[in-house]
């Protein structure tokens, strides 16, 4: 297999949540926020990681046909709706059940996102590749700074990741062949289903995506093209100064 | 009628072609520096009026049903091949066709362009909508580092303006009502199809987007909710510092 030294990828998408934005600590943060002003107690860390378990089967439910098609902004809601309770929230009202809802569009970098990202612009294309709805990326963008070339949503190809409309629709809207598009994420299914689909692909470890107690995710030595550390790992990676 | 004082819109939609690009000024000069390699004489403003000339006719066809979606490299190709032999350019090998054809993606501003978009971004979310694919469009902002929040295109809804699905699907997209979303264009036409769709409208003049001898196009008093100058008079209408 040519390695990408010999024949570079022209553009990089990146998978949003874990691997650019920390959701964890962002959530986490808003809703002790929220919570604080209420007086009430809660783990705040284990709220997190529930509202995102959710995600993956609701998604589930849509690529199934089970559900029409339905954004995540929506998909968020109805998650936060089951697990509200249990976590001592029930009394929000309505204003702060959405007010918490856009936790997800505003959720913080790590700390090498901005860094790698200002390097890697320099000579790739960069695109997002998230489930995330158009505008909730653009938002995320926007609050962040993000120097994105474009952005690109699953909502755009009505398809969620793994689906292969979702690869193979980013690369065409980039007018490029699929070995030319590089996926860079921190899940390795993500990357399984992209390279299932001819793209390149690049791992990042995001040890804390789900908090401090870390469960990194298990991958084969050579599967993936790429395996960085850090956006900065992955710039140097791709011997960008 | 509220004015845009009042309350103003969330986001800016702009129009590209002519209205933050100067095609004029690109396509003559590309014409002109392959023509001088290969000692061909001729009239290069009035090739780039002719090649422009063709593309409302084309993506009509397109419109009609005449023509599958062709996105607009395609369209620009197939003009620029009706044209080509009548300029002179005959003589152009397909490498050269292909290069003269990408003109469009490396299409330089015009001088206001990048102070007045940098100023609306403080409040503005900022997005290109144009019949220019996503491609040519992401490529065309790489080229000139245009700080757009994301990159809208008629190919994103399969229409082409002034179909009311680009309109309405570029609100759908930001999460807008159409009232939220201004459309900021130099074509009256464009215009007209946004406020019929319930988009606010702001008209840029662009007296030099066919070369120095200009046409300025008609339009009514009030038809419009802003009339600029240019992108800096923009954001002192919206009282952007």
């Amino acid at each position: 297999m040519p390695s990408v030294a010999d024949s570079e990828p022209k553009a990089l998408a990146f998978d949003v949540f874990g691997t650019v934005v920390d959701w964890h600590a962002g959530v986490t943060q808003e809703a002790a926020l929220l919570a604080a002003r209420h007086h009430i107690e809660g783990d705040w860390p284990a709220f997190a990681n529930d509202w995102r378990s959710g995600y993956a089967p609701a998604m589930a439910r849509v690529r199934s046909g089970e559900l029409p098609w339905t954004h995540i902004d929506a998909l968020h809601r109805m998650n936060l709706e089951q697990i509200i309770d249990t976590h001592g929230l029930g009394q929000l009202d309505e204003a702060e059940r959405r007010q918490l809802n856009l936790a997800w569009h505003r959720l913080p970098l790590w700390p090498d996102t901005m860094a790698g990202l200002q390097r890697l612009k320099s000579r790739f294309t960069l695109t997002t590749l998230s489930n995330g709805n158009f505008s909730l990326l653009t938002e995320l963008a926007k609050h962040n700074g993000l120097p994105w070339d474009c952005v690109i949503s699953a909502e755009l190809f009505g398809h969620y990741k793994p689906d292969p409309e979702t690869y193979l629709g980013c690369a065409k809207l980039l007018d490029l062949a699929p070995q030319d598009l590089m996926l860079v994420a921190c899940h390795p299914s993500d990357l399984r289903a992209a390279r299932a689909c001819g793209l390149r692909t690049a791992y990042v470890r995001r040890p804390f995506e789900h908090g401090l107690v870390t469960i990194e995710p298990a991958i084969e030595s050579g599967e993936f093209d790429l395996l960085a550390e850090n956006f900065e790992h992955l710039a140097d990676l791709l011997r960008v100064p």
